[in-house]
């Protein structure tokens, strides 16, 4: 049989730390997001978020959507992509489509939390959105991804806990 | 060449509207939901619901809901699925999958719409839930369908306007 | 913490096998369907559509569909529904979207493996699909839900395996 | 209003040709995909494949994919992501996940079309992929986003004439 697909778990969080998102700035919305519904402790908000973090699916999409936010701010995409991708135009959907790798995994709940924190964009969402209305670096993609991680995370205690 | 496929509308708004549901309920919806990004007027709002519902995937997927949800309150159902639907069990998914049929027409932009009114309930979508968590009508379906109605409608408007 | 979600296992192995479809009949075709890329065992096989039987979202897929086969077939289903579903309309495409609450959890692999075997419609899948053309029961959904089982079991070893 | 999204129609397709993929090419297969269900001229098929390629989520699916096919030719692509795309990966799904943005528009449909015509590869669409597979150019996701257009025209007619 072929070798198992690597595990990118690291490379992963290395790229995110490098945009200032970590583990433990995520827990806390996802222990905010399900709190209506059931209590969820620092540690377990912890390790559900490595647990999407570890799936191939979401190694995947956060690479591909972090190289072209990058490429982007770089000017080093081809038009007219880099300027549709550079201004984050309001009909450019492949950044929500890419997440769907992430929440597809998770099931439908995991979509409208997703939809949820796209529109309120809480904590470090809101700041990435924020940076690149103001004019700070493309992240056109990484308010989305973040947003799918922590709606995923959330998703996968509401299937186990309810 | 076969026969095209009928076009159920009249069926639709009338199973619609023996729940209450009528066209004049959602509009306010969709103006309110876009009001941040750009000005629908009334006749804007209706015309964008009346496309939505034409939709032979919208209509069959309001079809099913909404027969399943009175199949549910008839008690018409076989066990297990019968207090699946009947309870809307947060784990029981099938509803937010349904809609994905209407969603999927309009983009990536409706399902964070869906994910957001979901989540909000608004209006008549906070109606038909609490209507069925206080021991009324199952509502399971329904909600989730309007939601994604409305969802819908902002969404054309969005990719019209914007 | 609210209680976890029963396990319909047992209910929706016994709603199959009313219809003829056992785990048995499964096996070959999830071994024949990756045998271009890799070897699965009987047993492998076996092993993994438990597993997707076992899924939540797969057990409420599977028996709403299957509760709709029946009404339909004992002409339940208010109209048009009821002609749509029994006729299975080329266009009524609620089958396709429930079968997506099943293949959502084992990533895009798993789609392209359903739209295979929708198309080419191997073994129990073409039964299902000629004794409804034939004038036999509804199987509007089974058939459609018989190949997301097998297709997602695919997917799972080759996530595994590959 | 803001203003309306830019039509990227002459965009797509100079792209598309630059890397052998014409309209012409590509009408056959939805003639032949569609030959069991109704017949189609060239001309009806030339015209579903312009409407899908006019479509802004269709636009902008396929100038990402083409993107980074060729930034991972170019080896200009941060790694692991590098080796993820440039080798095509079984386990790399984030093709699949990009068509879905233009399978999404043309329903159910569309997608078994689309599973189909991955698993089989007729035409460009396998010498696409066997160009790869002999060490030719990363086209890890043009033949997964041709295989997108043509189920895609091929559905929107299906929706029309049946």
């Amino acid at each position: 049989m072929a070798n198992p697909t690597p595990d990118y778990y690291d490379d992963v969080l290395a790229a995110l730390k490098a945009r200032g998102v970590t583990l433990e700035t995520l827990a806390p919305m996802v222990i905010e997001g399900q709190s209506d519904h059931f209590a969820v402790t620092h540690d377990e908000a912890i390790d559900s978020l490595e647990h999407v973090l570890h799936k191939t699916e979401s190694q995947d999409a956060i690479l591909t959507g972090l190289a072209l936010d990058d490429l982007a701010q770089a000017k080093a995409l081809p038009e007219p992509l880099q300027t549709r991708i550079a201004e984050d135009s309001g009909t450019y959907g492949v950044d929500e489509q890419l997440v769907m790798s992430i929440l597809g995994l998770y099931g439908t709940i995991s979509w409208t939390n997703f939809g949820f924190l796209d529109r309120t964009k809480p904590g470090i969402i809101g700041e990435l959105n924020n940076a690149q209305k103001n004019g700070g670096r493309v992240n056109t993609f990484i308010d989305d991804l973040v947003a799918a991680i922590v709606a995923a995370a959330e998703a996968r205690l509401a299937h186990e806990l309810t």
